[in-house]
């Protein structure tokens, strides 16, 4: 009776248990404190093919001076190679992969990783924050405000040669992203957004449109044929922090458990969802309490993006039993 | 100065202390911590008449064993056959009633009694649950999540005899009821909704039509010529647990304060409002700071069913006073 | 490069260090606290050119009885004489004026000010009170909820003479009023409303049409030639009480941070915002969490004002660093 009707999906979990794109510890603790609250299991109740294959395995770099300002560019950059090869390996056994962070300097590895067996690929980026910065424009040095700016190919002039990151050549367009939730833009990543024309749905058009109809305009300018894969990477703080208080950079005012339980029911029923990170998740910060709340919404929020409907799930050719 | 502009209504409050139609104790105590609340004097300062019949005089039942996995059901069925003739009863007196649970079971003799009276009504459902298992299909065996089962003709054929409702025929069509709020949605429950095509609007519709068309579609869908007497069963888990933390099983998501006193104005309205059960407030459960919180937002949305406004309330015909 | 793109005001901010229009302390601590908070440095980091001018200095009132019913009318008359007379002469040599409460009565000086310089001006007036009691219909007496007795022409008839308040003639129509945010307004106060047709977007409204419509339309109808100078009274518990707690006569179910961001992002698009009032901090009231919540809320509504946008600002003529 718990069948479902929705496509079951074989999914593929990894975990990367990576922090040094972030001053603050804790966020490597993520894919272990996920796992711990039932995200497997959750998926599998769905009537999803999980299959986890644990964390990538990461190595302690030694020597990783700042260059230019930038902070641990060996260990990001040598710890992302690996979760991009990780990535590539498991989208080709699985229909879809979910990489458990780690801080987002993450989706370098996971979107490269992705680019290599989907090309085509679209990525909608759910954050509070841009994650643009070039090496040049960051005020704190910090890798996870950087990532798109080593994926875009447009911005390939503006990013100085980093150590740890001579595999990652970029594979994407800034006009396959499309953002969701930001609300703490640093000016030199606005001008980046406004030069290039990237698509981007702050919370103030959250406020003006609705979550409806920004979710719709979203993939349709990303996509209006409909038909190419979807990188969702998903950063908890995109949420407001009174749902997801365990990280480390949150900002008021953000998405409201509905919205983002709504655009993760759309981006399901796109068939679509190739690979979604879950970044950003930092079990040392806050109370219990708070660590509870952060790992209870973004476990329903990822178990919605594959197949859980508030709606409910109807059974496959269920029959109402009779007396 | 206090009189009001609404169409002052005699109002019955009537209190069903009953909570075995689920395992927490607790919701028994819920009719008297809200005329604690202050429930009928605020009744009364917007200008209607109010009479406090009690509560529905119970009496303990003795070997009450599961029948087919449905627990108390000798229980449940003879305290909902007093509640029904007290509608009923009370119905003919009053232009509206009020009745004040106890667990969600109550709708069983709630929606009876109305129907005694006004064979034409409409149910407006607004939980977090569709309450529509039947005996064979509730993985829990608590009635109070079966209440709909018993009251639609459409779905007798698929429920089984049980001790202590021999008195309960089916009184309204599934076509009858409009549900607001839904999402924890059984899959056998998904199943009757769309084998029927129960008028359902979950929290996915809320987000992705606002409240004030969900309300207009529900109230559309229900009753098009805009005439039929309205029973209202507002569980309080409809609403999000952040504003009614004190009931038995919460569901994050829910219904914001602002939406529920939206709805609560419309239904107003319309003038058709007849009968209004107020469920699944527990006052046992939370911390005293929670249960204040749940009984005052409960009785803040009871009145606004009865003419509060947040736009206030003109006297009528009143002078501004000169010096 | 924390230069912004928009135009840079010239800020003049003032404090009305009062409290006697309503009967809690502490409202007179609200100036302190908001500079304390860092108002004055974060709407400089957004390129303003913001001049603090301190408090305006109150003495204390000897023998100030309550005049027919009203409380301390003489503190509350010559204390906004001073606020009015130096608003004139502060807008004269700045662009635009924050004055820091203090009370709502404060709107009395602010405004009767404001109209010494720009007689065409309009008033946005965000709160969860209507604010517009007379003197014989205020069931408590607190000034606080009579400022736009006191201003309205066509109110003045129903206005008696109250000591301290011969300098305040008024100056503005009740038609250059729109309340924004309203849910808890007396009955002589709705009388008053639907008496002269004052725009009202309660949040009955703010739920039906949403937030963007009722800015647009809020402003439409004020001015439909978008010209006239902006005065936007902001009551502080306008916003929800879990956002603004620390504040005298809290209301359940107000505006989000969100929606009051939009309502300020708006209102700074306009280029016309001339006087905001920030009224009703009580740093008094609450825990130390509640307070700090309440500041920085506040604080950051305050600054959106005048320039912070979620969107980012892109620093003006801003060229992309390159390697
Ligand atoms: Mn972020
Ligand atoms: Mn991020
Ligand atoms: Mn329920
Ligand atoms: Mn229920
Ligand atoms: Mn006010
Ligand atoms: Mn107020």
């Amino acid at each position: 009776m718990r069948e479902h009707c929705h496509l079951p999906q074989s999914i593929g979990v990894v975990g990367f248990p990576f922090s040094k794109g972030q001053p603050r510890t804790g966020a490597e603790l993520g894919p272990g404190a996920l796992r711990e609250a039932g995200l497997v299991s959750q998926l599998e109740s769905l009537g999803n093919h999980v299959i986890d294959f644990g964390d990538v395995e990461l190595e302690p770099v030694s020597r990783d001076e700042p260059v230019m300002g930038v902070k641990n560019p060996l260990a990001v950059g040598t710890a992302n190679k690996k979760l991009s090869d990780a990535v590539t390996k498991l989208l080709k056994q699985n229909q879809s992969i979910i990489t458990l962070g780690g801080d987002h300097s993450m989706a370098i590895g996971s979107i490269h990783g992705h680019a290599q067996v989907e090309p085509d690929l679209v990525i909608v980026w759910v954050d509070a924050h841009a994650d643009i910065h070039t090496p040049l424009t960051s005020p704190s040095g910090n890798i996870h405000g950087m990532p798109l700016s080593f994926l875009a190919r447009e911005l390939q002039d503006y990013v100085p040669d980093l150590p740890g990151f001579d595999w990652c050549s970029p594979c994407i367009s800034v006009h396959d992203i499309a953002y969701i939730g930001l609300r703490d833009v640093d000016p030199a990543e606005r001008a980046i957004i406004e030069k290039f024309g990237i698509c981007s749905y702050s919370m103030q058009e959250v406020d003006k449109f609705g979550i409806r109809e920004v979710v719709d305009r979203a993939l349709q300018q990303l996509d209006p044929s409909g038909t190419r894969p979807i990188h969702l990477s998903f950063d908890v703080d995109g949420m407001d922090p009174s749902l997801t208080p365990s990280t480390g950079t949150p900002v008021p005012g953000g998405l409201s458990l509905r919205e983002t339980l709504y655009l993760a029911e759309k981006i399901a029923e796109t068939g679509r969802l190739s690979v979604l990170d879950v970044a950003e998740v930092n079990p040392a910060l806050g109370t219990d309490d708070k660590k509870q709340m952060t790992l209870s919404n973004t476990v329903d929020v990822t178990t919605t993006f594959f197949g859980r409907h508030r709606q409910g799930n109807a059974p496959h050719g269920y029959e109402i039993p009779r007396p």
